[in-house]
């Protein structure tokens, strides 16, 4: 005595089991069906009852990456997703009402609360109206969506990095208890061919426990590797031009030439290069590329420089009626400084030279001597200053 | 006999107290009862008299600090507002019903106008559609909201300054009388890493009395603080290096190099310098940082320290049949400037020296001592100016 | 028999002075009757008859200035505006309907079309929901307003500018006969602190007559200052040093240093800071800010002054077997041009020299006699170019 | 017999000549009329039969110009758009119904689809609500547009380049035999004093003829002038400062200063001065302003002139022991590039030296004239190159 | 026996093959039928069973091409579309009801879910609202597009580049089962003219397998061709400009002028160049342009350049007391950077010169034999070096 029981069941939950009945196999007939028992339902999560979960299978397919904002550390994607579950209890014959699938404006369905926990911005996708139902109450609405995403950047190894962008789909409202998020197999369907390339997506299923109730999410993973060929050719490469230029630059005869003022006008270039890196760094707040501080340290480096060439030009053509160096800024520029910029030591001469000339312009050999410390002393012998101390006279 | 009145009463104010009859625990039974209980009455504020305030907790998270623009004064983020306010009258009961919470689209109800009085743009939040309605009629409204709102901001201090931004929830039109707000316990949920980073969150719950009523709003105040990282690494350190360049550059000697050339290059990268800076520094018509007028500072020094560089070059190469320096400005320049840039004395040199040469292109000792006032005179024994006016001959 | 014809008036005018009937007073019974009385009419200008005016009261707040684009001449504010108008021949009895206000959609009524002429773009206001309605019948709309308008700026005295923008609130299509404005006390509740600062807000009623018809409308005078700090900081002070280091320039000895390159690299320096100024000057083609013309002016005279140096440069060094220089452009290079540049005269020296040497390099005194003009022979005396015609020889 | 007919007629086609019947003097009575017999034809156009055309009147007044983007082509101006057109057959009396005109919200009636041909973006106007409708059946629809529309621009005369834009109103789908535009003069009300000066605005009515149909078409013309004065002072004036100092920095003696370095400073000023020029010039990809081409060419000669100092540095310099300039070069410098640059001719100079000196460092006067063609030979003697050729001794 | 059943079958499939009723030819009664027959069944695909096939007719016209973001590898045109299709069953007799074509309300049909797969943003077109259906059931929907769509953008051409960009456009849901693209003959009616130019537009049909189903698509080819004068006026000649300068620096003395301070200069120039070209270069991570690379060459050839000039200054200047040239770094210089230069050889002299001087401040031609290699040794001869070996006295 089963069937009465099953038959109570089913006038008491409408929609259980039973088929839509279409008077004939048109479309007509089959909208009027779906009209009385699925459009009129719209507000009412497609259950049989409260107790049953409804189980959504997600599908995210990455079409394109428009870009990576570091100010207020976001990406903006064109995701492909495609949403599928069941409306239970709603199946039709397929033979008669003539089709197993139909399309159906959206706003005649329930449709779950997916979303993105990481989103930020108003909708912005392009719109489509349309979704599936067949024959055995499976929904399927596919949509693309421009998502504005936050995303945890790491700019430390610019132009190299790797940013690991999480996207979180869940139910905004719906506990696990009602709405359950279930996967399928995701495959990247990628049309740019911009400044990021996509290295991997890894997705997993979880479920975030709160204390209002567990709800059912799917993480998204999608790791990106900036192509870092612009920013070596535009700032990594004119850089290192700039630094070799200025290490070279103390093969420049201090007596013909005027050294500081070159070695000034190569520190202006590197001013106007520092402009360039402003447009094109990626400006953010926390923590600064590496590649900044590789900056900051060559224009410091030549700043030293700049300054060490300044010092010895002074000694080189002051007379020595004024106050010597003071002797710990001659140890920090020529112990300290010297063994920074890597100079290497010459043999000693083992030519005996005796000067006899008065030396109007310069200043004796012997008479530096006196003040000069020892680095230094060893640091004229071979390191492009020259000091003309001793001239082979005929 | 009190029960009859009680009756006359529920029939008179519809839904106290008397509970949501379900035909069956279904979904559509449930509905079914709502659409005429509480559906059709959207429009009315969902207490029983007029006299009733309804009262609607707030709960607040930071999600995201996207930027704040000192422009416009404004600060843009994304908070995570959850609203809870009860219907009135509407109850069922659990196990008749056959749940005890249901996802209700929020167009169907009445929703309290709270607004933020900060806020100066329209929505651009993500947007979600369900509200849950538990059994006990309690509404949960959970929504993100991007809020561009103002902020007093002052920069001061920049780029080490801390905000203060405030954001004052409240029924933009609802008196205290209708619409009451009581806060809960905020917890931060911090998703960027930004430039800016979140100190603290006050919270306080006010009144504010107007003639037309009294209105209940709650103060959110958001302790926000820049890291300066990038703007000590960009604008602080270069700046920086610059003005220790210019510092030393009195230790050209003047008759070997042109030294006024090497601080008009330097001048002319502090002026490039200028434009990173104008990139990165805020711009605020109102209050100008600190940074900027140090900025403005070390320009002016740079350019005082070259003037004076000129005037030396001209006292120390032009003949005696020009006029002199004015008393006023070899006054100013060398006593008030040289004590600016913090010369110190020489001792005077002990050792006697008589010239003897006749000194065809610079001049002698005892010809400037006629027109050269004091303070040059000993600018003259410790400065790097080299006027060679004693030169020891064999 | 007065009071036959008024009943007979007020069934033939439903809602002249007679009250809502509430069946209790509750919400769901003065909603019941509104629904009847009031949402049905949404179409209908809430008058009694087509001769009647509907008077709005406003009332406008300034709540901040969000910004000013030179570019396309408008202002964009924030303004919160309070309508209030009279729906004739409503009202209640507060008693029997329970409250005397509630709050309704705003979508349920006739909303005047009170514009702003000005308005150049779509709204970008934050949305509110509910207006009041009070037991007498009025309407009170409250509401933030995002207003982008046009305004004429006139930019010549920028950055000491004061710019004064209308609103002019008015019904779009409501002719003075249908709708008429008045106006309501004007409290300001300015919330920015940027870089305009509102000095005083004007008000007017005034009256549009064309040949449809006479509008209302209600005129708005923002008078906002500028706040100049900023322009002053990064523009003025800067551009004042560079000048002044080109005056002192002259000071510079040509015999010594190479004072044309010492020139031109400071002229370099000001077309740097000429793209300083590009950044920040507001761009609009209509009229040039003054700033604007001084600063060409100072580049034309720094240009100017530089094309003397060349000239007396040339003078100094040429040897006498080329064309001298021709005599309009001496005359005006050093009688006008010395003129503009308030070079003083200095007094005739009384010694008499004579030169002996044979002058290789330079050029003697009697030769340069015959060929320079006066004004120029009379420059060469208390300029600061050295000819060094005479030196005291031993 | 032609009254039933007509009759039949009437009754056969509603609303034609008949007038609505209003119940009672009062806006709900008009209303109700219109609801019945206006408001349900929303979707039909008001014309009694098909083959009646709708004849639809319209008036533009230019209320501001907003801007104009070279990039995309595109002009954007706040228009005030009147069309007016009949309701056929719809019409009251006056005194029945208290009124002659009545404002009805617009959605509650069929609108023509007069577009923009030109147009390009979504529409971004400011929203208004109501028209009129009079008690002929007039309806008045008012309202601003803000449009955003292609216009063809021709910047080869940029900054004085007239534009000419044309916007085609015109139905989007209706042949002229459904709708019909007529013209109505058009009045300018601008409201902005910006870049753009509205010069003329012509209007013609014409017929657009296609295989589908014709189509009624008003093109608006609008004649727009650029204010040159912005660019005149930051472009053209700077520019021509730095192309006088080129010109006369030939008056630099090459012996004492070192004119190359002079000129290579100017070429770099030029080359920021481009960089400004870069900001504000219009970048659009179709033709170059005349301008730009200006800019270039005057790069090139100062590139040109600093080549030929550089040629007569090297000649005057260098030692007879190495290689002669080439010929065809020379002849291209001297003779060529000395007649685009107008150097004038110099009488040859009667007297004759002889030089009698080693000449230790420059080279003889007859040493050159043995390689030196003869063009630079006579630029030598007029020319600021001096080669000392002939020194008085003593 | 036929005509029963094909009035069974016409009762069966409402609308087949019988026309549409007007009870009178005016415009109500026609929407009368048509709101019975074709409003009503809005939700429908306009089929008579759902085995058939919709077919649709598709022309797009190119509008304007208003923009190409490289950045994010984007590209925004309008387009103009016209679709075409076939209500089935759908007809009427013109004479019957008055006119053989309607305008109908967008709104009212069942619209093809036709969408552009590249699409990347929300739809920003001008919004149209007709729709034309003629009496053979026939809809044409003309409505202008703005796309903004995805393109495989290929710069390493820039600026002669030509882009290909796709539009595939193809229902989002329906399978080539329910709707059918077909393709009109497409012609272009380019308004804009632009930075871009269109060089060809090809079409092809073809349909998309893929397990879910075929879907037909349309691909429209877009050859677009980039006008580069504006980058080869401003970035292409310029840049040759000063590499030309580059090149002859070479001929300055380098004992008169200073000519690594000229060459150091002349980089300070091509950085700030570069700096226009980092505003002007597409900015896109993947690939880098041609262009770009010849600059950054064009950059390390100038540093080299100026190294080499470093590296002789030193050898020509220094004393023969310090470490010669390392023999790698000689050779490297002088035999390959030199052949790279193309320095010419010159013949030997054949002139015997023998130096007698003692040459106290350059070094005799016989000690530099010793440790200068060959190459560097043929240098000097025919290099504008000039290292004064031999100087005829007298």
């Amino acid at each position: 005595m089963k069937t009465p029981w099953i038959l109570f069941f089913c006038s008491l939950l409408p929609g259980l089991g039973d088929t839509l009945n279409c008077s004939s196999p048109t479309p007509e007939a089959l909208f009027d069906s779906l009209e009385k028992e699925l459009f009129s339902k719209k507000l009412l999560r497609p259950v049989k009852s409260f107790s049953e979960t409804l189980k959504v299978t997600l599908e995210a397919k990455l079409a394109g990456i428009l870009g990576v904002n570091e100010k207020s550390q976001s990406l903006t994607t064109i995701i492909w997703l495609s949403q599928k579950w069941n409306i239970q209890g709603l199946s039709w014959d397929e033979k008669e009402c003539g089709t197993s699938k139909v399309s159906i404006s959206r706003e005649k369905l329930w449709i779950p609360d997916i979303s993105i926990s990481e989103f930020m911005e108003e909708d912005k996708s392009p719109k489509t109206f349309y979704v599936h139902l067949n024959n055995h109450g499976q929904v399927t609405d596919d949509k693309p969506v421009r998502v504005d995403s936050f995303c945890k950047l790491d700019i430390y190894t610019f132009p190299f990095d790797i940013q690991n962008c999480t996207m979180t789909f869940g139910p905004y409202l719906h506990t696990g208890h009602s709405a359950e998020l279930t996967l399928q197999e995701s495959r990247e369907v990628l049309w740019t061919k911009g400044e990021w390339e996509l290295k991997n997506i890894q997705v997993t299923a979880s479920i975030l426990e709160i204390p209002h109730g567990n709800y059912s999410e799917i993480k998204y993973y999608f790791i990106l590797r900036r192509r870092p060929i612009l920013y070596v050719v535009n700032l990594l490469l004119p850089s290192c031009f700039l630094i070799t230029l200025d290490l070279f630059s103390f093969l420049l005869p201090p007596a013909t030439t005027d050294r500081s003022a070159f070695k000034m006008t190569l520190i202006l270039g590197y001013t106007v290069f520092l402009l360039i890196m402003n447009d094109l760094l990626p400006v953010t707040g926390h923590g600064t590329p590496l590649l900044n501080v590789f900056f900051s340290i060559s224009l410091a480096l030549m700043v030293a420089s700049l300054l060490e060439t300044i010092f010895i030009t002074n000694i080189q053509f002051r007379s020595d009626n004024y106050v010597p160096v003071p002797h710990w800024l001659s140890v920090l520029v020529l112990r300290y400084l010297a063994a920074i910029v890597c100079l290497p030591r010459k043999r000693r001469s083992t030519r005996l030279t005796v000067s006899l000339s008065p030396e109007p312009k310069g200043m004796t050999y012997e008479k530096m001597r006196h003040f000069i410390p020892r680095p230094l002393f060893r640091l004229q012998r071979w390191h492009s200053v020259q000091l003309h101390p001793v001239r082979p006279f005929l």
